[in-house]
């Protein structure tokens, strides 16, 4: 889908960005070089060229006698290199079809698109073809005569679904009704022809069997919109962290350190063979002790290593340094869940806030959230129409919603007086200390509260984890989980403990051993301060965000038991 | 080092901020609420006020009446809710230091700052503290009196290097040359105390021994600068290829696709035990088939999985579908190197551009590395000068050199010819064909050509990578690596052979497996275009940037053979 249009009245007179027409990068081109015109395709105009292709125009250039002045070598005159071009943003697609005037502005243009054909129609006198460039997801629409250059690609059928082309032509009004502005054709070049098996035709073809085409359904409606999305989102995230004093943190994805607790993780190892030869690898070939055991010291890090299941423990040390920082990276889950809501490799976003309690911790999960969710709703509104018609009816309104209301918070405790007070059967009954099931959650939040965002803060001390911090009660700590209308838990975060006496006694309680936790408690010998932060599975944002039912449809290349393809 | 910064004469009148002033966001607070002032804070001060620190404020409000009208159920009245509080941005040193007249522009505001102690003097008529929030490598120099709220914590020396502090005060012009203000204090409360154990005192110590406590590290000034030039240096990549047109893409780090090629792969397997009985885990129980190999049928992924050495072939499916992409994300290296320069985890940043040669290629490699180094010359100005002064000499002119100055870019034909007619002898010869090592780099860009960086393009086909792009000599490809002063190879990149033919006749002569590469190999079966990209070690470009010796100081948590601490 990928096109580049350029302005080609430039193109036609002035040489030097001629020769970089093919992309729109300009190149400082030595005034000395030929002018060559139309652009050189390679492969298929190749021969018919009979010239190098792309590379050409650089070609023997060495020693054409200019630039580089200043860094010219005494020692031996005549090497003095060339320049390299200067780099210029490209002329997409969504730079017109989203243009001030949805591309009427710029009637009577000649642009150059590049881009994937997605459908072809031959009528008699004219010939449609709709060409994307995945920049957005309307395709620009060019319509060709039989007398504009390269129409005998059109009459030998060679230009299908699937094709790349380039295509040079005056944009014009557009009689259709999907778009103000179509391509009026002066030449088109097939740069890449589609084989008939070309998987997507312009049939509808399931998300499950795109799942198998991983490769290829970027190139879909969905995947496209997912992709620009799932885009939007991740820079909103930078955006937002980076306007409020946060510091990005990457935490380590691989991680021998003993305090990651029980999770299921993956182990890393180079004890196993590698790739070339890992399908006939011999059992006995893993070294191991006297006694029987895996000699872990032969391991690439001496000792049994694994990949993260959380950075947020890393990130309370960078807290504890520049006070407010994020961490945007893959954790990993070797869970053997079959279902639509897992994944084993996960992107999350991890803030950590210094000097701030369970409050200050809701109210930045609630301002990130609304944020991120005004951004995607200001910047991808094609992509979010799109949803909004085939994906999920009202997902715009539900998210408008969210981004304006006022979040509600109440204590676990009055959830559960709410619950067991809610004239309403529940199939997982609810009492004091239990966990709360997305039954409860969906009940609390899209019946109760009426499709309003709740945080439920303040959980019993068992069912949360070791690092939460104690409330005055002795039976809740201060931990909080955000849902959502539909989703249900979307984000979850905590006070941590920090105070080291308090924190001994939940290690010692929970039979965790101290020592391996060394360097989390010196966090508390050394100028401990309160702080509390949330995480956030990215790609069930992105679920919340365009509906998409299928947390695989979330991410380019989902991982999943059994599954680990391209 | 985190502080929050509060303009204390609104936290005095206002009751509604002060009960937030805290950490300075702002909640919503009913009206009804209880004025309470001081600040509670937490740990420290608990047993003073009898109160419950950060969370008393919120407590018991569930039923006061007020807010979420909207929401209210019907079926039971009582169940209000709580509003979310409002978030705000923290106020931060570096708001008060780096704001337009460093500080003077606040003279008697009464601020709240938040952060650790670096230094404290205890003189007879007065004490300075010099408190850093990790927001900017300046601290704020804190002035007390005998008469200050809070002096008993000076005179019982309680008040120590690395402890955590909340001080109020007055901003009054300062009498010492590093600052233009200081804080007269008013009060202060330690929050939370530090063990005389604390092992970063004043006294210098070494990134050696640092890098032992990397859970400590950045509360010193190099790893807070470090930490806060990678997070610019984060920013502005995303910056840069967002406001080009690019799209991220999340690549996958745990593959099972065969075509990663024969690096050095981590393992990635859950055959082998999780963290809890790693240690003692005996070598037969791992799967084996009937003929005593790995039954790796019954692992995760059902097959040998591996953590990725790139994401660029992942790249390469999206860019063919979305015209310009980028990855970021982390990348890894089983490699048994123990040196300054390598990593067995680091970031990479791997864009990929469709329609588009090799000019192409480099000239966003060049508009790239130029767009970053200028963000952190504008935007790390302290950082960068403490750099130029304690890290290396310089640094501030070789990155201002590269930010302005045109990039030359030469054949490997000519850089051979080069370093064969310069007099100076090598101690690898030098000959056509063969690969430039580290002493020709630095010769060519350091000597050759005085400091600029040089791209060398069109490499042998023999020491490059299957996937790129033919030349029609037959014998080079349209690879480019470049060379940068100090560091040598910086961006290594090339156009992809988009030619389904040629791409098969290299994966026969390199004996790969093109079954293996399918989907690989479908990009060129469908629409194939002529594209290009490049990747860059995200820590090789902090070294660059800062001037960092060691890569391991480049990343907060470096992985290396027998070190996966933390």
């Amino acid at each position: 889908m990928a096109a580049a249009l350029a302005p080609a009245t430039s193109l036609r007179f002035k040489p030097y960005s001629t020769l970089r027409c093919f992309s729109f990068y300009r190149t400082k081109i030595p005034k000395t070089r030929p002018f060559i015109f139309p652009p050189i395709l390679p492969h298929t105009l190749q021969q018919a060229c009979g010239r190098r292709g792309l590379c050409s125009v650089i070609s023997g250039a060495l020693h054409s006698g200019e630039a580089v002045e200043r860094t010219k070598p005494e020692f031996v005159e005549k090497w003095k290199g060339e320049r390299v071009g200067e780099f210029r943003k490209k002329l997409r697609i969504a730079d017109v079809n989203g243009g001030p005037d949805e591309g009427l502005d710029r009637l009577g243009q000649t642009l150059i698109v590049q881009g994937w054909v997605r459908t072809i129609r031959v009528q008699s006198s004219v010939t449609f073809i709709e060409v994307n460039d995945g920049s957005c997801l309307s395709n620009m629409q060019c319509v060709m005569g039989s007398d504009a250059e390269g129409y005998d690609q059109v009459e030998s059928g060679s230009i299908t679904t699937g094709a790349s082309l380039w295509v040079q032509g005056i944009v014009v009004a557009s009689q259709g009704s999907r778009q103000k502005v179509e391509l009026k054709v002066k030449k088109v070049v097939l740069v890449g022809n589609s084989d008939p098996s070309y998987p997507i035709q312009k049939k509808r073809v399931s998300r499950e069997f795109l799942r198998t085409k991983a490769h290829l359904r970027p190139r879909t409606n969905t995947f496209g919109a997912v992709t620009r999305v799932r885009n939007a989102l991740a820079f909103a995230t930078h955006k937002f962290f980076q306007e409020n004093g946060f510091v990005w943190v990457s935490s380590p994805i691989i991680t021998a350190s003993d305090c990651e607790g029980a999770g299921e993780q993956f182990c890393v190892t180079t004890l196993m063979p590698n790739s070339r030869d890992a399908a006939h690898s011999p059992a006995d070939g893993i070294p191991k002790t006297k006694d029987g055991l895996v000699d872990w010291s032969q391991d690439f890090f001496g000792k049994p290593a694994f990949l993260t299941v959380s950075g947020q423990l890393n990130a309370e040390t960078y807290a504890t340094a520049l006070s407010d920082v994020y961490t945007f990276g893959p954790t990993f889950r070797a869970e053997n869940s079959n279902t639509s809501r897992h994944l084993a490799e996960f992107w999350m976003i991890e803030p950590e806030l210094a000097f701030a309690d369970l409050n200050d911790d809701m109210a930045c999960a609630t301002a990130y959230l609304q944020y991120v969710v005004k951004y995607v709703l200001e910047n991808c509104k094609e992509d979010m129409d799109f949803f909004n018609t085939w994906i999920e009816k009202g997902v715009i309104d539900r998210l408008s919603d969210v981004a304006e209301r006022d979040f509600v918070q109440l204590t676990y405790t009055d959830a559960i007086e709410l619950l067991l007070k809610a004239n309403k059967k529940f199939e997982f009954p609810v009492k004091w200390g239990c966990d709360l099931q997305s039954e409860h959650e969906r009940f609390i939040t899209e019946v109760a509260f009426r499709g309003c965002p709740v945080i439920i803060r303040d959980y019993p001390k068992e069912i949360k984890a070791f690092y939460m911090r104690q409330n005055d009660d002795g039976k809740t700590v201060a931990a909080m989980d955000m849902l959502v209308p539909r989703i249900g838990e979307l984000i979850g975060g905590s006070q941590r403990e920090e105070r080291l006496e308090y924190l001994e006694v939940r290690l010692d309680d929970l039979k965790l051993n101290k020592d391996s936790y060394w360097w989390y408690l010196d966090l508390r010998r050394y100028g401990s301060v309160p702080h509390a932060g949330f995480g956030l599975g990215f790609e069930r944002l992105i679920q919340f965000a365009t509906g998409i039912d299928n947390i695989r449809d979330a991410i380019p290349f989902p991982r999943t038991p059994g599954s680990a393809e391209f």
